[in-house]
């Protein structure tokens, strides 16, 4: 983990190359993907299964694909109490945050005219598990339950196997989350059968969830034809400290983002050159004791990064600069800082916040926008399994008064079909 | 235009394709938008020029780029008194439709643990105007209003032109709109430039506005790298009437919405054939006699259809199955028929709505999801230009609770860093 004061010449250039980094795309992989999603849109479940057989090494047949109600109820069995316990905790307080983003129809009456806004939850949404070695039953739970509470009929879920068998813990997150249906399918052909539909798995209307690069470029050219969540990139913490900031925490907190992914990327931003020492020193106290060290030290020596500015004015650029998914303020009344945010996925505030309670237990969602994407997007709510409606109600009166504004701009604009829509119901 | 009943053989089979219209995406011309899009990334505005010059034939220089605050003055003086009226007539509606979608930051106190939501406008936003024939000073208010109200600071405006000249008509609806900056520049090199930024042109953080298939092309490619608004296609209307329906009405609206394009959809469903027979003469009759006739004949030739279904609840599941863009219910209650509906981008209620209303001056915006995408895209509105974070912040007590939670889920995946950044507080 390097240092780099303000001071220092290559300060700006290495801020920039940082607010450079974001979600690449991958050219070359493009080409196979489209043609696996186009043989899955002709070849429905047929095609499927093929694929599963060639990327997944698993015979499956169609009747095969979806998890049996006793596979579920086994699952649990594999569970602990505290297990259990733990996932229905979670599940709660996420239920119980994503309950206050509701927004709800309204309509405006106004000299008899009224207009308004109807919200109506998605008919269908696909959820995107990945396989392989990390498993993350939390992340089941942040995807499917705000669209569980935002009324959504059926929401199903994909994860692909070698073996035929999804993890129970996957299987039981998904069940306490409220999970309609399971299919043990994944990679781009389960992209495709959630974006067209086969006989055996529902077209849906929006697919969510992470995925592996093959993923991530089926989700984006699917995108139309169904929506998608956000082009997700690796994870990422920024932690703004002052001199008050407990150097064990920065580090602990650091590493925690760390060992997620290679590619993760940590930021500190400091006013304090003491701090900034003290934390590499952690930093790199801490690394060998990890279960995860090998990934941890990868994301550290490749990206991790110290900034040293002069003011507190001057950190804050820098964070609202990299625009980070997880954002730490380790300050001085910390929850007065907040409001010099302009750009994060989430604020954690003060010294009893690591950003880890948040990823399970505190309830806001963790899936978050990556790469600067914090600019323009933001973390999964309530509102990407919704959709709105205009409503216009005009009355004769009303109308009469507007007529002439609407013949004006329509002539403007060479539509005359559209003043005479309007004329027509004066004759 | 054809009539089909529900007693035909073929009347699943007609519904099933007019579902399955929708946005498509031109492989053959990505190459080329990648190409361009790559160029402008690398060359700023050398290559902006160098392109605008090929494809529009015009010789600009980076400093002639944007359009000066005397030509904006000089634009007014070519529109008549009516002309800037109705223009700030429909600014006025629209802002204080969007006025009503306000959506405000929340934090939530509850045993000492705050948590919440922060809305934070985009810093800067670009909309794409099309140039060419079709010259739509409305669609200009639609898409930079909603961006002033929601606080976005900086609205920039790209428009290509072959003569230098921007149209007075655009000119004065962005004033009149808020926009801050104007470039005569259009196609995929403009679509670049905000995706990427030049010395000229800023980057921005979201793309929104109309174009064509290579403006579409474009805007697909940079979604990740900055926001877009959605994949639009050919508008549609779909009217659902029954017998009390005023054929005459009707017709005018279906004509106003074929007179756009001649790739426009237009669609009736009806539980009376009386009708139908009606509005498909009517729609003979009036046809000739729009200014726009040719586009219109190609349009009702081409895709218009009556659906003759025998019960509501039968019209209402053709309405939801095919999810238009615009939804015009001509039936007696229609408020009450509005619950019916699921998927649809606006609703028309009643006999004087006619879309033209909303197309223009009733407030609600006119930029609209197409080609089914009703049934997960929503109308553009003040969301699309803010954003949210989410706060959170834990006392030493509340975290100690949940401490156990955080430790057991990290656990099932592995994360061990992640237990630890918790345990590092209570040590």
């Amino acid at each position: 983990m390097k240092i780099i004061s303000s001071k220092d010449r290559e300060f700006k250039k290495t801020l920039d190359q940082v607010c450079r980094r974001g979600s690449q795309q991958n050219a070359k992989i493009e080409g196979r993907v489209k043609q696996i999603l186009q043989a899955v849109e002709r070849g429905g479940d047929a095609a499927v299964c093929r694929y599963v057989k060639q990327f997944d090494g698993l015979r499956l047949t169609p009747r095969g694909i979806k998890v049996r109600r006793e596979e579920i109820v086994h699952a649990y069995k594999y569970l602990s109490i505290s297990e259990r316990n733990s996932l229905r905790f979670a599940a709660k307080r996420i239920r119980s945050f994503h309950e206050r983003q509701r927004t709800k129809t309204w309509v405006h009456t106004d000299k008899g005219v009224k207009l308004g806004q109807m919200i109506t939850p998605l008919d269908v949404v696909g959820l995107y598990v990945p396989g392989g070695k990390a498993l993350y039953p939390s992340t089941v739970l942040m995807n499917a339950i705000p669209a569980k509470v935002a009324g959504v009929g059926r929401v199903i879920m994909c994860t692909p196997t070698t073996s035929g068998e999804i993890h129970p813990y996957l299987l039981a997150a998904a069940d306490i989350a409220g999970v309609d249906e399971i299919y043990r399918i994944g990679g781009v052909q389960a992209v495709g059968a959630m974006a067209y539909g086969t006989r055996t798995i529902p077209k849906t209307d929006k697919i969510v969830g992470p995925g592996n690069m093959y993923v991530a470029a089926a989700k984006r050219v699917v995108y139309g034809t169904v929506d998608i969540d956000m082009i997700a990139g690796p994870s990422e913490l920024l932690v703004v400290a002052d001199e008050t900031a407990n150097p064990l925490h920065c580090a602990a907190d650091l590493l925690c983002e760390a060992e997620h992914d290679e590619e993760a990327r940590v930021y500190l931003v400091t006013t304090s050159l003491r701090v900034a020492k003290a934390v590499v020193r952690e930093v790199a106290k801490q690394l060998p004791k990890l279960s995860r060290k090998q990934i941890a030290t990868h994301s550290v020596r490749q990206y991790a990064i110290a900034f040293v500015t002069s003011t507190m004015e001057q950190a804050f650029d820098v964070a609202n600069a990299i625009a980070a998914e997880h954002l730490e303020l380790l300050v001085k009344r910390p929850l007065e800082a907040v409001k010099k945010v302009r750009h994060a996925g989430a604020i954690f505030v003060g010294p009893h916040t690591p950003p880890a309670v948040a990823d399970y237990v505190a309830g806001p969602n963790h899936v978050l926008p990556t790469g600067g994407s914090a600019r323009f997007f933001s973390a999964l709510s309530l509102d990407d399994f919704v959709k709105k409606t205009n409503i216009v109600m005009y009355n004769q009166k009303q109308l009469k008064e507007v007529q002439a504004h609407v013949t004006c701009l329509a002539g403007m604009e060479g539509l005359q079909a559209h003043a005479r829509s309007i004329e027509s119901r004066s004759e």
